[in-house]
């Protein structure tokens, strides 16, 4: 539908029942998130300034930004100072991602701005996730199943050795809701945990290092999943994988500039490591060609976290948020 | 070296200290297991029919095989009737896997000859593995890995949803060695295991069943562990293929000829099954082709058992039986 001068709120609104409270949709134009519009357009009044292509976004902002009192992040699309500039009147940003390393804390908190993130939903999911990664760098699974589809198993034999997983000793960079779950699953294969946090959780039992690169030297493979802040940027770094040492293994479902990747693929294609698993790149959906032709590496497109169950308990998080705010009860997964 | 009809000795000899006892290593003549060698010609004479390509077996076993009392298998190379009826000495057959099916049990009880197995040597690698392939299946680990290598991450976008672990009920046909592994692991994950065996086992609190068409009737996953014998054989059928439903995956690191691979490749390329992970084949290392296009199946080349700690678990547990044998004392590993 075009944009014709006259009336378009149809253009921009999932619903027009002036009844419900408004949300803004926030999100880049290619990525939508069906499953949580359906769900909250029963609830709110939903605003998308990118519902109609052909609607300018300035004649969006001119009608309804400033009433808009909560927002909903769909992805990882980013709430800059510039964004908030445009919402006098935003008092919540709806995160829908474990990670808010794409919304400006800072500008939120100065504006008096309240953010939430996806709570616990995706910790199992992501968890689950790092550890078939790390089974399947170590027992060699994505590459012993290309060797077979490619018919090598029947021309060249046995494939090469695998790595026994009990044992290991495996560092966690960050003990939040994700690293403990894949602590605990990596106990029920024996594997030794130790673990780095900004300070050390008295309540845990694992061995505590404050210094990454201590824990990489202690370690042989790092699981990285905290979160990216401006002190975490390049927390995996040259001198990290050099601590890890030429067996070590970098398994990242954090986000992609934790790691140093420039450095992380000099390291890999010279064999300076072991072998990676990584969910997670710094220019998505941008992959190192370099990792493309390596069989101890596993890529994976940034998909830790979707699984059918995972969206479905995002979604309701997300709507349990929002009917909070908006009835002046507490929040359910604030970020402090 | 070609036989030239003198003494032969040094052809098939790996030492030749007459000293030690004497050990006949059986194997295919494709298959070696070198750090097993090196580690059993420090204590044993070893006999190898294979050692010389030129030497005809004949001649082996006219010389040689009515002192041999003691066998080891590498790998799966089959003891027979046959095997047994030349070597009229022997009261020990050692095997070097979980799985003895290519081993004639009957015939050795008959005469009175003890066998063992690869005892735990496997096991925690074996369920490694196995936990590897359902993680892999349910979310699309080794597919996504194709994906992103593909470029399709770029040009396509988001992958498709993979499925929750946490919750899911697996059924596990065979709670021996490697199905107890499986089953400590998957409780950490959240998983609901029941099982199947040949009886129930009072110490075990995980739901039993009788019957396998049962087990899969009350699984979202089944988890073939067990032992190929004539009452195992074709255990998953049609009928347990059904019974599990369209929605099912299967995972089966026992031996390829516990599934009706026919059956199998049928129903997954028909849409009647979710999907599968297979370390081993009916006819190895033959792998249906049918397989190759399908995402969702993870394809391995027996490969569960292999790990460098493994092997050398196994190779000091082969040594220890040895050991026992000469000296009178219990074998380490038998087979009941």
């Amino acid at each position: 539908m075009a944009f014709n001068g006259g009336s378009n709120e149809d253009e921009i609104l999932i619903n027009d029942d002036n009844d419900l409270p408004s949300i803004l949709i926030h999100r880049n134009p290619a990525f939508n998130f069906l499953p949580l519009t359906n769900l909250l357009k029963n609830h709110f009044r939903l605003l998308d300034p990118h519902q109609s292509p052909d609607l300018p976004l300035h004649s969006f902002y001119s009608r309804h930004a400033h009433s808009v009192r909560a927002l909903v992040i769909f992805g990882l699309c980013p709430v800059t100072e510039d964004t908030l500039r445009h919402l006098p009147s935003l008092k919540l940003v709806v995160g829908s991602s474990a990670g808010i390393d794409h919304v400006d804390l800072s500008a939120c908190r100065l504006r008096g701005i309240a953010v939430t993130d996806a709570g616990k939903s995706f910790a199992e999911d992501v968890a689950d996730f790092a550890v078939a990664l790390l089974l399947d760098v170590l027992r060699q699974v994505s590459a012993a199943d290309r060797y077979v589809r490619s018919g090598l198993w029947h021309s060249l034999g046995e494939y090469p050795l695998g790595s026994k997983i009990g044992g290991k000793k495996v560092g966690i960079v960050g003990l939040g809701r994700i690293g403990l779950e894949v602590a605990q699953r990596l106990s029920a294969f024996g594997c030794r945990v130790s673990y780095t946090s900004r300070k050390q959780k008295p309540s845990m039992l694992f061995p505590y290092f404050s210094n990454v690169c201590e824990l990489a030297t202690e370690s042989d493979i790092l699981i990285v999943c905290c979160s990216l802040t401006t002190e975490t940027h390049h927390i995996v770094s040259k001198d990290v994988m050099k601590a890890l040492g030429k067996k070590g293994v970098i398994i990242n479902v954090g986000r992609g500039g934790l790691v140093d990747e420039q450095e992380l693929v000099h390291f890999l294609t010279q064999g300076e490591l072991g072998g990676a698993g990584l969910d997670v790149f710094e220019n998505e959906p941008d992959v190192p060609k370099e990792l493309y032709g390596l069989d101890n590496v596993v890529l994976s497109p940034h998909n830790a976290v979707t699984t059918q169950a995972s969206i479905e308990s995002l979604s309701l998080l997300v709507l349990e948020n929002l009917k909070a705010f908006f009835s002046d009860k507490p929040l359910l997964s604030p970020v402090s």
